[in-house]
């Protein structure tokens, strides 16, 4: 099996890389094949499984087309500018998070020769925008508040389409919010509910810059990665026309991620986050999703790794920092 | 005021152009200047207002640059290929329906200079497909079944996303499907619902394809024209960035239509229409929403002219046939 991951750079394209090669398969199939694409270089993997990395750009007419050539079988689809880039830059989001899927669907379909790859496209739930119910369910409608989150939803709405008329075999996944969500502290607004976890377990101070009632949506990386792959070999024929999914998560308010730091790690550790308010992130935030049913996903076998807050804190530990934190 | 109407030779387009040059207004403003757009010819209306017709192709990138330059202070965009041609012709439903639309956002975005009209732009209930409920309500999601469906539900969200950055002042609304359509008959799969009424009151058989209970969802001609100068004029900065609608209309089974018609117009006009079943057309007609809760639209003073099928009627005999009929 050839695997091509397009945006195999970022973080989650990174976790899944890993993963795929530390299993060597996907589903019940040896993977014989790696393609391994960003518009910065990939780095090369440790792996006996033949891998190419390609450094190109997604929102190049040229770039889809040399990617499918070789007929990959499984294409996970990661490419995007984030949220705050698309806002910023009109154009380059456009280019990027709708012409880039557009090419790369056209670009499947030209193949032709009965080419029909599995297509795992990860959508958000910046799909949905405020206001909402409490628990948003698998049939709310498309809400976007941001230019991400308008893109994320016409390439649901594209795959869906081409996928009814028989060119490819395509799942839009929504992933919740990641955290922990490893490496340096990042700007973007959803950042603290990850840096106020990962900074402490190492020694550093965090800022927390919401009221601990705020409750979001969530689910660690080893579970993003587990959604990836059951997206990537699961029977989708039965589903009918329906392919886009919120993943499964857990909601929680930044009291109780504090309150399960303090019983996964102590006291010491809870003592570094440092609580400074800021009205702008506070505003932001409030805009966001908090709560799903996604009994949907949850039928069709998407599962999280994590039972509680306490397990993802546990998994960000023995994953990211080898079983130890600084106390 | 400047009206530009692209796709003014259709049945709507012509509605429109004809209330709008009766009205000499808009709202409180008078018209002054009126482009219709079609890529077959319009006709020429008679009209003291100066009037321009332009036959040109939407799917071609220079044809929205040339009817925006002139900066029309509201554009109707009801340019489209219909549903089943944007399934038989894959290439086409999304050169026109998709990538036409966008040429035009792009257009009025390239302008400049603070211009920034109001679009009003017609969608459809093709945007919902089975399962559904048996009342499809304001926040249920977009279920296209057809790429028409797929591709009115993307404009929706770019016209959304434009507005909300102030690029235009856009509302999509999406109409209940037309009746009683003026015209021939037309072989849409929709085509009988209007069929059995307009021929026999005319003098004419009517074959009639599915049972007495299929139930859908209508509105006259005279209400959609209604429904596009009120979305043309109404007052759509207090609305929030939420931008589509789906329009009000009546729910009524084929059994009610006929009962309707032999109410305003007598037994004779009734014995025209020929029961023959067509399993294909029950097949269609059975996967299209039946009834609707447009409780938005109806807040925001959106309202049908008929009250009852034989309001619709009358309206019909009214509008089109001189007032008279055949008994």
């Amino acid at each position: 099996m050839h695997i091509l991951i397009l945006g195999a750079a970022g973080m989650v394209g990174r976790k899944l890389t890993d993963r795929l090669i530390a299993d060597g398969r996907l589903g019940n199939t040896d993977i014989t094949r790696l393609t391994l694409q960003d518009v910065v270089a990939p780095a090369k993997p440790k792996t006996s499984i033949p891998t190419e990395t390609v450094t190109s750009d997604f929102s190049d007419p040229k770039t889809a087309p040399a990617l499918v050539a070789s007929k990959p079988d499984v294409i996970f689809h990661l490419a995007a500018i984030v949220s705050g880039e698309a806002e910023a830059d009109f154009d380059k989001g456009y280019r990027i998070n709708l012409d880039g899927t557009r090419y790369l669907i056209d670009a499947i379909r030209a193949v032709g020769g009965g080419y029909k790859p599995r297509l795992v496209f990860t959508s958000s739930i910046a799909v949905f925008g405020a206001p909402f119910p409490d628990k948003i369910g698998d049939e709310f409608f498309h809400t976007p508040l941001t230019s991400y989150g308008t893109q994320k939803s016409i390439c649901e709405l594209l795959i869906a389409d081409y996928t009814r008329k028989g060119l490819l075999d395509g799942i839009s996944i929504r992933l919740p919010t990641i955290c922990v969500r490893p490496g340096a502290p990042n700007k973007a607004a959803s950042g603290f509910f990850s840096n106020i976890m990962r900074e402490p377990l190492v020694g550093k101070e965090a800022i927390l810059p919401v009221s601990d009632d705020v409750r979001h949506w969530v689910a660690s990386p080893r579970s993003a990665t587990g959604f990836l792959m059951h997206a990537g070999t699961m029977d989708l024929a039965a589903m009918g026309p329906r392919r886009n999914f919120s993943m499964p998560g857990m909601s929680v308010t930044v009291g109780e991620q504090i309150a399960a730091l303090e019983r996964v790690a102590g006291k010491n550790v809870v003592a570094r986050i440092k609580r400074e308010a800021d009205p702008t992130i506070v505003g932001i935030v409030s805009g966001w999703p908090r709560d799903f049913d996604t009994a949907r996903a949850l039928k069709l076998g998407f599962t999280t790794a994590e039972k509680s807050f306490d397990d993802l804190l546990r998994i960000h530990i023995e994953d990211e920092l080898g079983g130890k934190f600084v106390d």
